[in-house]
């Protein structure tokens, strides 16, 4: 199930961190939200409950490694997940590691910025590694 | 654990729709967003994998029970899921039903408002009713 103007069948999305055989992880090219990642389900979905319940829990612990690892990379001050899909109906979730200073906090990212961040440099290569690492046992 | 300063330690955060023993369903009170739900984990824990695997995969097969229910009930366009915290740092999923014409649609319900939304009435009722009912084989 692909859709040809579907810009997750099409592309990876973002930087691809891992590839499992029906869902990807991706660093999103968010400038202002450093580390934040994506898990995208390979077909093109649209609700979390289109999947049978053993797809959906494994995906689901997928979201939950990111989060993981994030948090022991970044030690953000929150983690937020969400799976909207109403611009790209293609089921993917949003990890979005948080930090009290940064553009939006505490609001959701996608409510208006609050303030100018702080440049936060994250090292992307060895969050990737340990991604992969984390993902590779599943 | 419950922190006395924490809305959702102290109350119910809503309308209690079905309350198990360690997780709730409640239907909150967002007058641009029927049938918006919160599945509120009962103790005051931060983030999703702060649960162990296996209490983290109940509490996602209850929002993923809340998703189907209300794709069921209301025939919503989609369904957005989001774990966030930033405010009120108590583990809770946001369980919301969308519509192309509702106040924010395509954005997030966190973004600011696009146009004044149709007056949409839903049988609270019912779907707490449907809530229960499906809940209770959990």
């Amino acid at each position: 199930m692909t859709s040809r103007d579907c810009p997750l069948c099409t592309g990876s999305g973002g930087e691809l961190v891992w590839q499992g055989a029906d869902h990807r992880v991706i660093l999103a090219d968010e400038p202002r939200h450093p580390g934040f990642c994506r898990v995208i389900w390979r077909a093109h979905v649209r609700e979390m409950s289109d999947l049978s319940s053993v797809d959906a829990a494994r995906f689901m612990a997928s979201v939950l490694i990111v989060e993981r690892v994030l948090r022991e990379q970044l030690a953000p001050d929150k983690v937020n997940l969400a799976s909207l899909g109403n611009v790209v109906p293609h089921l993917h979730w949003h990890v979005i590691p948080r930090w009290v200073d940064d553009s939006h906090y505490p609001d959701p990212v996608w409510a208006p910025a609050r303030r100018e961040a702080p440049g936060r440099t994250i090292d992307a290569a060895a969050l990737s590694d340990a991604l992969r690492e984390a993902l590779s046992h599943t």
